[in-house]
């Protein structure tokens, strides 16, 4: 998607360690309208396939897949990474480790609101080693719900995440590949 | 606001310990129809302030946040609760206690993203002791920005967060107000 990948030409920062900082449009500053462009793509491409359900994981999908559950005219969950005193006591629950944070996490959703009857989207901000759509894809079918695939901003495509979930069977629409990037060279952008 | 009265008195759950669950609509689940409602009256209360930033906190403001910056066709930003490679070094930092948590966090954003050209708004899902609104308000002035005020979903009214705040000479526009609640006798309604 040009919009996107323009924005990250002229915003995005390559740092070391193999980070992309895009957050001053999309996950610290968010361009809402932007994320709406993005959620029409999204919409356009998995319209046909009777999602019930918008998942993420918090907290830097929330924004992204709270935008893409308006235009799918659905409700959005967001895994939670703690246990507070809201979540109650009956959850499915699984492990992650962050790519940004280098931290392991519990991952918690309510059984409430994953069942068999959902069609599951799940949205993301990166697609990177794909740790946290496991862990989504994970906790969506503990419930007995369909995953119908993932719709992910950036993907970085020479980690090996996207081309796992795709081999599980996943479908995967990444609106900005990244090929290879560089504090140097930049962004270089697959196609 | 009745609807989302209406929806709390439906679905909200009192558990010990002061704790209200309204997971279903507001903070895990969301109904995003809802959210665009509740911004739709926020919108009303604030459209004349000339707002250009919606702030809020991560996780459970985000969503709320992002829908409101929809409608004010503004940027949202959400402050951070931990350092990640992505943020940098160049922000502004302060210290909240968590009501549901319990826990003590550093609370962060990109000195980037407030600046003395802003007219902000806070939005978020509860005020109850106001913790989380003054560490918004703080990181807010310490760059320069004016904060118009804040929109609200739900207020616990027998907390002293608004009060404080409003005494600040701060707008507060909460738009369910608790006047009491306890785990058998539900929910009461300020008015």
């Amino acid at each position: 998607m040009e919009l996107l990948k323009e924005r990250i030409r002229k915003e995005g920062i390559v740092l070391p360690g193999n980070v992309l900082r895009v957050d001053s449009f999309l996950n610290h500053q968010i361009d809402v309208e932007l994320v709406s462009r993005l959620s029409d793509e999204w919409y356009e491409r998995f319209k046909d396939e009777g999602i019930t359900k918008i998942l993420t994981i918090e907290s830097s999908g929330i924004a992204l897949a709270s935008i893409a559950a308006l235009r799918f005219n659905v409700p959005v969950v967001y895994a939670k990474k703690s246990r507070s005193a809201t979540i109650g006591s009956d959850f499915y629950s699984t492990k992650v480790v962050s790519y940004t944070h280098g931290q392991v996490y519990e991952v918690l959703i309510s059984k409430k609101y994953v069942n068999s009857n959902d069609k599951i989207l799940l949205i993301d901000d990166f697609l990177a080693n794909g740790s946290a759509l496991k862990v989504l894809i994970n906790l969506a079918e503990m419930g007995g719900a369909k995953v119908v695939g993932a719709g992910i901003a950036i993907e970085k495509c020479y980690l090996k995440g996207g081309k796992d979930i795709r081999a599980l069977g996943y479908r995967v629409e990444s609106l900005a590949k990244i090929e290879s990037m560089s504090v140097d060279g930049g962004v270089v952008f697959a196609e």
